[in-house]
């Protein structure tokens, strides 16, 4: 069994190594650039997770691992585009650096290379491979467009706010490691099962943004503390406030919304709100609903309890961050 | 053996017929329309008319027709976006009737939608249809980039320029037939041979679209004549031009681009030029050698003379079309 922190760095290394053809290099440019971005390489190493669990060889689930990453990083392009953000991991966006039109062909051939990578797993698991691959990449799609009608929505309720993350999120890092268990060879229960932890994993991890936003500790947060708060992001505390708030309190809600000039006063009016209804309470124990469900349907994979020892710590670890 | 006229009308139905999600509605919609906006239905007719050829089962080769069709199709969204279109096949452009976000996102989940129409093929050519595909988006997006940069560069020399279109355009060709030939069963050595003559066929398709822009009757061709004139294009006759032209001319041809106001003049000067350099006439025996290849490769192909006939006839009708 291989920790976390094994896989990451093998990730790593794969990830310097690809060769993207060299011309037109203004379309290839910008995918090395993203790719050698950092970040924590996290839905990759969960793919390798997935396989080591089920005693795969991670080197075969690797191009899966690294389609998956860059799977990920060409949302992060498109993403990019459509929310007209200007950085990215402290750095230029690519459609900053390189033009709009650019960077949606660059996006566009990124999603080729994922599905270049995805052949090259075993032939006999590559249908289940794409068919994974596929319905968790239209899920992803989805998620992005509900969450950009949402931004244009005042009537969002929270079963809608939870299905957009399942989709958004929460798909990818399911899909990620039911790959890693395909091509491990995993019955077609325990793939099902660890999609199930995956999803559900994923579902609290975002949650469990939304908590840290408002409620991390300013030295370790990395961000700004109150950023959703800012910037009027439909997160779970918010869209619970409002299904909960008296008459004159959704009133006083929407006045603050409109505040954005005197922003610390705006953060702490809203927080003063989510701890009159107990907002935060409710999220952490809807975050733990989802962390349980994902811990009973890794209860139920069939592998010796040892073998889920590493799983278990990184899900703890990710529950526990303040980043 | 089936014409291309039933091939086509079977796509038509089965295009009808696809049932896309019903939700988020923003998402799915655009594709429904530009699905249905018309078109020839060319590339994916090709798919079947090269399954046929191998005496395939057309009915096996479908979904793979559907995804070359779904994928073109995704590229005219966001080619449509680079090229800031407002229309297509006379009716407004995706981005234009629901805004460039949805429109990025529209077309990238149609990306996955061809993407699970192709794993529809039997397993036993899955690897190899992907491989094929794979090849072939990859050079289509090359070939959009290179056109991008062409519009912005003074040195495009005629070699670079075949190159663009055959990326562009003819490996969409050649791939959609190759991709055929696979799913009937077609030996490897037939399969690029097919492929060779698609491709050939896609080059002499493109430089014929460059000759009708200036010489196409006006009654028939559909479009305004010397549209690509106008717009500065660097087509084949142009850069033709550009490389024989004698230094007084190619300073006229440079004051002629920035004329924006008299456009009949525009065109007539421009046509006067290829005359005197007799541009129709090299590049008709450029058209007429990409046009041999692809003939020569179809003669190379293990099936009787016979089983080729449609294809031959098709190749011709396109090479003597008015539009």
């Amino acid at each position: 069994m291989y920790t976390i922190f094994e896989l990451q760095s093998r990730i790593e290394k794969a990830i310097v190594a690809i060769d993207y053809p060299k011309h037109p290099n203004n379309l290839y440019a910008p995918i090395r650039y993203i790719m050698n971005l950092g970040g924590k390489r996290l839905r990759p190493a969960l793919v390798l997770v997935a396989a080591d669990l089920f005693k795969g060889d991670i080197n075969e689930a690797m191009p899966a691992a690294l389609a998956i990453e860059t799977f990920h990083n060409f949302t992060l392009i498109h993403d990019d585009i459509m929310d007209n953000a200007p950085l990215r991991r402290g750095q230029q966006t690519v459609h900053e650096k390189w033009g709009t039109n650019n960077a949606i062909l660059s996006g566009d051939v990124m999603m080729v290379e994922s599905n270049k990578q995805l052949t090259k797993v075993k032939v006999e698991v590559l249908k289940d491979v794409l068919d994974t691959f596929n319905a968790t990449a239209q899920g992803v799609c989805e998620g992005q467009q509900l969450d950009m009608e949402f931004e244009m929505r005042e009537d969002v309720g929270i079963d809608e706010y939870i299905d957009m993350i399942r989709l958004k999120t929460a798909v990818l890092v399911g899909g990620a490691m039911k790959i890693g268990a395909i091509v491990a060879g995993a019955s077609k229960e325990d793939s099902c099962l660890i999609y199930e932890f995956g999803e559900n994993l994923g579902i609290a991890f975002q949650l469990q943004d939304d908590i840290l936003d408002v409620y991390g500790d300013p030295e370790k947060f990395g961000k700004q503390i109150g950023g959703d708060i800012i910037a009027n992001k439909k997160t779970y505390l918010l869209l619970k406030l409002q299904e909960l708030a008296a008459q004159e309190d959704r009133i006083a809600l929407a006045s603050h919304a409109l505040n954005t000039t005197t922003l610390p006063a705006k953060i702490d009016s809203i927080k003063a709100l989510y701890d009159e209804y107990q907002v935060k309470d409710l999220a952490t124990a809807q975050m733990r609903d989802y962390l349980d469900k994902a811990f009973t349907a890794l209860a139920r994979i069939r592998v010796p309890d040892e073998q889920k020892k590493e799983l278990i710590g990184l899900a703890n670890a990710l529950m526990h961050r303040e980043r």
